[in-house]
């Protein structure tokens, strides 16, 4: 059985897994604050849109001007003329307060809401665009807004189950805190994924260094090293050690 | 008296257990994401498909179709083809949102429900393929809906009770998160069952290794040594060191 | 003044105690899972038994039918036989799910209810076959169904008074959790017993060890070395070291 | 100003604290269990009766005949004989569970009462016997019992307030569990009471060895080492390291 | 692209960062109590301010006269003098006592209308002043006052997403307990802002080290140094390695 | 700008802190049980009295008679003969248990009006005796008190601006539990105060060595060293070395 790979248009990366992400699975993008997550999935998206291969793009949490310019001004990626040529699609979906407290009847009839609403939200972008490629930027909001371990469970598998359906090949960015040694805020969602990728920023001596660790991946024989990885101006790269 | 032995498929492991697995014993399978769990409990399966012997196997989490193309992408196994000759039989417990919240006096109820309902799920499929293995994947979503730390232990207690009535040689798999040190997510299965295998994948300079710990087993004089383990192309092995 | 010693049936480890257990004393066997507990105390009512002293087994988690196949299948004791001869009671007192939920109200009564109840049960079978010697295998599950600690603090008292009133030399087995460095489960019945005897398992380097401690014994100048410890065919040892 | 000393009853101790605890003062022994408290409280009773002072001894959670039959069978004391002679005097106050839940109305109010009821307790048992020692043996379930942090506060400076004022030179045991660092169970009472002295059990290698620390002592220049510390056939000793 | 850069005001930092932090964006300058948070971001308005770039001063714990004050003790900056040419605006926002307890439904729009009160504020000053740069010490209060984890991190979207549209230049303060290895209080804002510049003061041998890291910077390609750093008679100063 | 000094009646400590505290400043003094801090606030209102400063000294937990007690028995200092000649008034604040249960409603309106008493009892005391030294012994009773972390925030920082206002000089002393290595119990006053002295108590090899250090001074070019500290004679000292 052949696995189709996508590339994740990190430099040096794709060969570290066989050539690149399984067609179709869904991935978490993890780490600290300013470890380079968002620059990660941009990646994604962007060179699969080089390739003619549409994306869409979820931002929970940052705006997506911030997300464009940053690009812009990191790697020269023009990611506004990719939407005009409908092969990138932001779709913003700021978190809101809720209109009212919530009493404990209905948490779980309104996270049944929530999960279906952002559910179709995905559908319809992804078949509007006929996307390939999708990243929801982050997940880790998601999983403080349903605070319960298990209903949190059944949400991620519920959701990672829709893009399996679609067929998109998948990014989701996780948040960890300073201090943790965890996977995923809240413990949950890296049980469900196909694929872990692990972006960290760790004091050696006086300094620190990037890092890059293939966690898990289904279906592919992996790196099982912990790469130094690099920012550069033209994007993101997996540093080869002779 | 003689203890029957079930073997677990995976290459080097029986001969460190005095042959197998204590026939009618239920097992847990422990580890981290991404160690291999689902891998090692299809590897159970289908060895003893192959000897003849049918299998049960109960998803909580993965979609059927996830599991099949796994194994055959890493391993070739095909087990469609031993579903279609009932050497397999695959029941998906996918979790549900509760309908409605629910009240502090009918959690003891519900919980009840929940564990007879899953015991009678389980018996029927076993009588009907006449199963000899089975396969929970995972028990840690049990673990979550059940918050109560007693009551947790009463069901699980229930539960490998049936098991055992059954007669059925049973693997739990069992999930636990990135940092912590516990056998269990709960902390409460690993003191139910009769055997604990522990998966590991532990940093060692800059690089992870797979580990298998054969944790406890009753009834037999298992190594107690932490072995190197391996996940080739045609199934799981325990690596010999000289 | 001289104390009575009761042999704990472990071979090597009464030298350690001044000959064995104070009669009429309550010991706590602690350690994680799969450390030997139920050997350990199986051990202590079969060499009373074989003495004719009769013992009365009290199990709250683990089958009746499992226990004395344990025994069977790793040291040969027939405990059934022992049974016949009323040398050995088992009583099972299976945790149940509480019929509905218990208001803030009824707490205080339930576990009143609870402790005398068991307290009878213990009463009536150390009566009827004038036991000498007692296991209650494990205290843990009844530290977690009383979650108040101090509530629990009371129960513990209140039972090992029961116990000692009764003239019966007792074992308690108590478990920890994995990554635990506590002697017991709830963090009471550590203060509440005369004795503690710790069995562990730990990594050193790429193996595991089995170890035991006499972290407490009233009335006794014990030991206090760790002393590595074995499970052979023919049951439990400490192993001197010259 | 000179201090009125008055012997602690162990072997080597006074020495180390100017000649002994402050007249009047009020002690803290602490340490995890088995580290010799009761002991070391009943050394402290034992001596001053021997001189002809008459002590009380306040025991919440061990039975009366089990501290005397410890002491007679570790060390030859016959306490029984003392309190013949109204040289000791034992009060049981055995913890009870509440008739009823307390509701959150009427805690504040349950906890005055409790606190009232032990003093006035005390109190009568000191002018009866014309006290000039006092063990109270163990704080912890007292603590347990106040769960809130404040009101424990409050009740442990109303309760040693009341030891003050009667002008008995107390000890109030505590109890930490196994792998705490702390000096009490909750964390209160260490701040309130006059001096500390933390009796220890630590692993050293393959072996446990017994140390004292006198940890704080009001107008006290005493020892600042971690003295090792044995439990003999005659009594506690403060082991001199030449 | 080019980013414009605006200076810190702390001798040798913008060196660090390509010229100074990107115009318009909203760092995070973290610590523990006594870093010299209050006195680097004071720097930062005083700077401004000297060039004719007015700023605004918000403080939400301290009072206006001691900043002040302060500044002038420790550099002899006059910011009073500053204030009176309309170059830098002290609000205080001391924060209160709620004027009665908020009942679960109250919480959400009580929040929202907190935010909302705030970011008006921020706004008219702003506006008022034509601010090119803006101080909010600390955001570890406001953190303190939205308790859910969900409602800060839409809150601090919210603040950030406003300060960004206003077009200044901001710097958060916020501390971390001393123990702590987080980046922020609450564990939530480190996630929001576009930079974060912590401030350390650790203890190295007998000797406690100030230290500076810029932990992260958007569009930025940042140093990644600790880098040694002090506080002088004239203001603050990152200390060059040869 | 000159800051005017208040010596800490320390011997050795004033050189480290250019002259002695801030006039008009808070500090923290704080450290774990034993570890002086009793003993370094009357040090600061006695040597104060000496010179014919007057100065309040608030207890919030000890006796007035253990304290005098205490400083005449371990360093010859007659507190009684100083409050005769009203150069030292003892202020009692004993906290006392709820009358009633509170309920959520009325929690922040009798945190208000405990404020507000403790402020007026301070306000006369100091405007009485025309104080210009103050310590409030200890600040975490009422941290335990308020257990809302944000309105203890509030709370204190109410606290000391009332501190501030009246221009005493004020030392309020903080405990810590002995695992600890917060700054305060409650972690929120050391945000709040000018300065913070934490005294230590260490275990180095098999003895325990007594040390300060000045954590954070406004206004102050302050030593940044582990200082030995010793408990002479007669009174306290900075250990200088060579």
């Amino acid at each position: 059985m052949i696995i189709e790979r996508i590339s994740t248009g990190v430099e040096g990366l794709d060969a570290k897994m066989e050539g690149g992400l399984p067609r179709g699975s869904v991935s978490l993008v993890t780490g600290k604050t300013g470890t380079g997550k968002t620059a990660f999935s941009s990646s994604f998206l962007y060179s699969g849109a080089l390739k003619g291969e549409p994306g869409v793009y979820i931002t929970a949490e940052e705006r997506e001007e911030d997300i464009k310019g940053d690009m812009k001004a990191m790697f020269g990626w023009d990611l506004d003329a990719l939407e005009k040529k409908k092969l990138i699609k932001f779709i913003t979906i700021k978190p809101m307060f809720p209109g009212k407290a919530i009493t404990g009847d209905e948490v779980a009839r309104l996270i049944k809401l929530y999960i279906f609403d952002l559910s179709s939200k995905i559908e319809s972008a992804v078949k509007e665009t006929k996307a390939k490629r999708l990243v929801l930027d982050s997940i880790s909001i998601i999983e403080m807004f349903i605070k319960d371990e298990y209903m949190c469970r059944v949400a991620m598998i519920q959701l990672t189950d829709k893009l399996r359906e679609l067929g998109v090949t998948s990014m989701l960015t996780g948040t960890v805190s300073e201090a943790s040694e965890a996977l995923s805020g809240g413990g949950i969602v890296e049980f469900i994924v196909d694929s872990i990728i692990k972006l960290d920023f760790v004091p050696v001596a006086e300094e620190f260094k990037r890092t890059l660790t293939i966690r898990k991946m289904r279906r592919t024989d992996h790196s099982i090293y912990i790469h130094p990885f690099d920012i550069t101006g033209t994007g993101l790269k997996v540093i080869e050690i002779k």
